[in-house]
């Protein structure tokens, strides 16, 4: 949770509290993004000052559309509504929403049932026709928008609840269900999702599967791999797998809806949904902590694991440049502590002992300041209190946007490292640039950002920001086990640097998944794996 | 779980209240089965007591062992000692522990690392000879022993830990890690597996992965898809594929790490694993409570998952039926509340905060009790009492067997429908038969028993007690889109009845991702999907 909208959850976490309060950062976004649509600031295929994602040669075996298809699909769909052409409507179904990537699709279709969805890809599928699968198209690497002429199936029609356990807390809903919405349906049953992110007034429950979004609620109940308990996908052949179990407990072959949960619509269209919700917990509390190095956050998030346990709900962490760039750049933000220091922690509790979790919290707070883990800590006494907290590390996005250029990386590494890799990077830019870190500490998450007053990317060799950074970050990250994607996926963005995170082998299998499931790799092509895997 | 054996852990759980105590369970039950062994009760691929599953032949397209292939073992496994031909170990290898299934294989091979399971592999494969993965021998579908020759590869001797690290928790081990032995050193660094089951004396963690093992902490700690962060695998054509990260969070590619987990060994054998382990609570709490009716037990762990929350580690029921088969068939047992009700459910709790965690189960018991959910309970006072507690719910097995025979199935089902299957059972079976349920009622897995004096198969139409059982079980299971094996796997023994619980299309991707991995079907033959698929 990288991006300025996707941050927003953090703060409507606390709307369980009683009150509801909005953040305008979402739609400052999407003002700033109708701004730079009109500043013309798009550029296909090229991420916004990057010349690391290469062109991508459109795929000759694929058709292109012809009249006949729109009859037949207007056949199918009962009717024009459900096959667009407008050209405004496509202008926005064919641009994510950072403006970083377009595609020139001359079709969306709407459909409203998972056998209106098997009809289309069936006929695609035998007409070589590529589909990009899109949901609320709130990803962040391309992969939910065309890279050239694909048909849109957006399943955004799909959207009611299909049943709720208040027993087991298990939901049962189509893609297009908004998750925001789900939240909403949730709480009056007293429970909640196991994820949440601050796109989800746009993001598609089905979207977020097909990329295993991970989000705000990741440390405390873990990734869509356990949480969703079933799925109906549809494949690139118009076949409807029915893995739509509800269970927590299922022993009978191989689990196959885990191939549709993070392989971004390129092996079938997720249709249904069956996730395991949580209850509704009553007590949550913040904590704002100082610490003078990067080993004492580490220890500091293992006594959190050890101390707070089963109440622990987030461990985020920025470094002391990314708290500068907040003050410098953010109106009416401060420093809830009195001193600076290298590095501040925010620790989340989320229980259901509102005395007893804030004693709990503040007992660890003492405890760690005695052991020198800490050298300041506060603790959010309302709920404004607590929101301005949580501003700090969710304005680092909106900060860095302000303070000119910025090269953003999502790695996942071992927590032992995720400092290091900051560290390094600053020796090796020297004055060139501001080097970052900040993250999802307790997942292992770090958003390492590189601001410069200015994108330089072809200057000389001494100055070349780009080319000091790349490959280096995603060797550096390879080298240490990492992941050059925690939590954004490839898309079209990285779909090339695989290898950086993957061996050989098993690339080559998730190549021969691909083809066994999508022979004529109409889904989502150019996306997650190697185009050169698929090029004739 | 819900074997003998498998049941200890329960009580073992205890151990970290500082006092070790071993109940004799386990021991009891490898003595029994020296007796059935004596006795000849074994009868190949015949489970004892049911003419459920059919018989298999052979497939004609599998090799034979011939002498040049012991030769070439020896060569690349180094010696004898890693070539087992020796006739007494091969009888305990190819039997699996409740000597239901017997297999006739010639040969066991025990690897020391990847590389030779890797050479071993390919030879195999080029040689078409079939083979076995073997771990602790510990399931319980005849899945880790030969149906017919296949040679058994027991990877017991890679048994090493590889890392832990103490900031993530992150375990990574080689497959052949005894469970047990994984948590004992875990303990000394103040961490527990995320699963834990009776069998954790002999079984391996690769076997757990495989087979998808639940267990004892699946309520809390989620099932091995969360909780395995990667693997190390090697598939039939001898490719190792590294899986093996350590991350919370990676979104390259398609997870492939899933399709080996639970997969019994089919698709490739584990040789390594990544685990996330949780830190070690202070505090466990256990009530043993008495309801009117199943509603009730429903409406109370709804109550329980809310109230208790964070810190609910077990949720487990029995009914009158098996409490009564246990007073009556158990020495020293006796029911923790004084009167005799329709439904029993044990709740422990395990957190951080000893005295808040037993005053809120206390409040919660109260509350419950005032509500009208529980008609009585008790909390145990000491690790004695809460042992006494546990013998009740975990010596229904070893009571069932006393009673006689025993027809024994492992269902998941929505939580809502788990005692109608029993009730409608019952009225099915009349005087036939004693009909009990229990199980994991928060994981909504029950465990469905039907004990009578004697097997009675064949009898007359009328009284043909297991024709009245099967299908009528299976039908109601999928009826009700439930699962046919919740946590033991399909194995040999339930491989053809795949059907009831997964659709014609997933189970033909489950035969083409297992073709497109083996293509000559060497891993594992005759388990988990049906042999006609791949017969010639």
């Amino acid at each position: 949770i990288e991006t300025l909208g996707l941050d927003l959850g953090f703060v409507n976490r606390y709307e369980s509290k009683g009150k509801t309060f909005k953040s305008n950062a979402w739609n400052d976004h999407n003002r700033e993004l109708d701004l730079g649509r009109n500043l013309g600031m798009m550029q296909q295929y090229k991420p916004f000052g990057s010349s690391a994602a290469s062109k991508v040669q459109r795929n000759p075996l694929f058709s292109s559309l012809e009249p006949k298809d729109v009859s037949y699909f207007n056949e199918i769909l009962g009717g024009e509504k459900y096959v667009v052409q407008d050209e405004e409507r496509l202008e926005t179904a064919n641009t994510d929403w950072m403006h970083k990537y377009r595609g020139s699709s001359k079709l969306m279709l709407l459909p409203k049932t998972t056998e209106e969805v098997s009809q289309i890809l069936k006929y695609c599928d035998s007409r070589s026709l590529a589909v990009v699968p899109q949901g609320g198209n709130t990803g962040l690497v391309g992969g939910s928008v065309p890279v050239f002429d694909e048909v849109i199936i957006n399943v955004g029609l799909m959207n009611k609840v299909l049943s709720f356990d208040e027993v087991s807390g298990v939901l049962v809903c189509e893609a297009g269900c908004i998750l925001e919405n789900l939240a909403t349906f949730l709480d009056t049953k007293g429970f909640v999702m196991p994820l949440d992110l601050g796109a989800k007034g746009s993001c598609h429950i089905g979207g977020n599967v097909s990329t295993n979004a991970g989000g705000l609620r990741l440390i405390r109940y873990g990734s869509l791999h356990g949480t969703v308990l079933g799925l109906e996908a549809v494949t690139a052949n118009g076949n409807v797998l029915d893995m739509l179990g509800t269970l927590r407990k299922d022993n009978t072959g191989y689990d196959l809806k885990h191939l549709f949960i993070g392989s971004e619509g390129s092996l079938g269209i997720v249709t249904k949904v069956s996730i395991l919700t949580q209850p509704k917990m009553s007590s949550v509390n913040l904590a704002f902590i100082a610490c003078k190095d990067f080993l004492s956050c580490q220890k500091l998030l293992v006594e959190a694991k050890r101390n707070l346990g089963e109440i622990l709900s987030a461990f985020e962490f920025l470094d002391n440049n990314s708290m500068d760039l907040v003050l410098n750049h953010l109106d009416g933000v401060r420093n809830p502590v009195s001193t600076s220091e290298n590095f501040y922690i925010l620790i989340e509790t989320t229980g259901s002992g509102e005395t007893y979790d804030r004693e709990k919290l503040e007992g660890f707070l003492l405890k760690s300041l005695e052991q020198g883990l800490v050298s300041d800590g506060v603790i959010a006494q309302d709920i404004n209190q607590a929101s301005s907290f949580w501003r700090i590390r969710e304005g680092i996005t909106e900060a860095l946007q302000k303070a000119g250029a910025c090269y953003k990386y999502d790695l996942s590494l071992p927590v032992e490292e995720i400092y290091n890799i900051v560290n390094d990077l600053r020796g090796r830019l020297g004055d060139l640039a501001n080097v970052m870190g900040y993250g999802h500490l307790g997942d292992g998450n770090l958003h390492l950002n590189i601001s410069a007053s200015e994108y330089n990317d072809k200057a000389s060799p001494n100055t070349d920001l780009l080319g000091l950074i790349e490959p280096y970050v995603y060797e550096w990250t390879s080298k240490h086990r990492g992941s050059i994607s925690a939590e954004h996926g490839l898309g079209v963005m990285k779909a090339n640097e695989i290898f950086y995170s993957k061996s050989p082998e098993t690339v080559a299998l998730m190549v021969s998944i691909k083809k066994l499931l999508d022979p004529k790799g109409i889904l989502n092509p150019y996306k997650v794996l190697p185009h050169s895997f698929f090029s004739p």
